[in-house]
């Protein structure tokens, strides 16, 4: 992915890209769609199956200018994505609530990226192994190199899938509450922000680890905060 | 929604309900169901536009036996959706991150509902109103009748779509890492659970809030804890 530094800083207009809904909500920045997608664990993938529409969370890592999604090959929805498929993947964060004057402004501060694009199975067994890698280490930064290789019956048995990151819409709200100017009038009426707040806890060991089995690296820092 | 109690306690078994990937994980229970919807405040809604797939964030409440979700007329996906629109709605709470001994088994605890159906529009300015005071309440209970009604010109700046909840599949994962027998061979390799903490934090005024103004009773039990 060393061409991503000659690449456009925004993603490209398009006629999905096009933000109908509250446009000043909406960039195609495309290091604010990174910024959202290396904060996500979970995006939601949506195709066209034989029924219709299908939307299914997984987890994922971006990886320089492409997703690249985990899935099992029990999975159908999975297993019928081959050499270009088109999906939709949307990684959306809830920041809050906002409370308005009136019932109609209420409204959510949220960061969301959609991605349009083609989707094809990774089936070299050394790019799927990389990429597995690439999504543990995603979801626990280090965490790959404290444990073992991936064998190849596993990466067998494992379905990555690679999505360009060529055409992709962000949107975002924050901040409080925009209410009509007459709702203004009435300052009895409370309004303001509920902020979400996610966090990543204490790390609970297994049943069956040992007493004293040292915390890794990798965990600590995930959880966020010095273990006692 | 009074037929809900005569109706059975399971969604039906149908093609795109079978659950392929970890069908122990699967349920098809209407409690666990509701339980999750009625808990998240925002779905991903999917749907088939001209160019492809679709996957939408967009707020929403369950009433009985039926999802209500929000949108604005400007949004050119909800335009499209008029009288019989097949959709997926997914709904998808993350609970933490399990680490196993081996990359291979790295998992995610999670709960998730998949409801597949044809979305309709409300087109009665009513049963609209109603419904926007469903996603209201939804959002922060008792909120509704802390703020002013909806005016006529509100209710017809909203879309609001109905989705029957006649077929859906739940999936839940929890507890601790299934390693290889192998690996547990390796007992000074760690293995457990990074626990995922969501919760709303105390409410923050508006500027232009006067100082003094009472913190309502419907923000204050949503925040999670009393204001000091």
């Amino acid at each position: 992915m060393l061409l991503a530094d000659a690449m456009s800083a925004q993603f490209p207009v398009t006629d999905r890209t096009t933000i109908g809904r509250n446009p000043g909500r909406g960039t195609r920045d495309r290091a604010a769609a990174h910024a959202i997608l290396d904060e996500g664990l979970v995006c939601h993938v949506g195709l066209v199956a034989d029924h219709g529409p299908v939307v299914i969370p997984t987890t994922y890592a971006r990886r320089g200018d492409e997703l690249l999604l985990h899935g099992s090959p029990a999975a159908s929805w999975l297993r019928s994505v081959g050499k270009g498929t088109p999906v939709c993947v949307t990684v959306t964060h809830l920041d809050g609530i906002v409370l308005a004057r009136s019932a109609f402004h209420h409204s959510l501060n949220y960061r969301s990226v959609v991605v349009f694009g083609t989707a094809t199975r990774i089936d070299d067994a050394v790019e799927k192994a990389t990429a597995l890698d690439a999504i543990v280490d995603h979801v626990v930064p280090g965490r790959r190199a404290e444990v073992r290789p991936v064998r190849d019956d596993e990466v067998a048995a494992t379905l990555v899938l690679r999505l360009p990151l060529d055409e992709a819409s962000v949107k975002i709200r924050s901040g409080g509450p925009i209410d009509d100017d007459d709702d203004l009038a009435t300052p009895e009426v409370w309004a303001g922000v509920l902020p979400i707040l996610s966090r990543v806890g204490s790390p609970e060991p297994a049943n069956d680890v040992p007493d004293g089995t040292v915390v890794p690296q990798s965990v600590r820092a995930r959880g966020g905060g010095a273990l006692k």
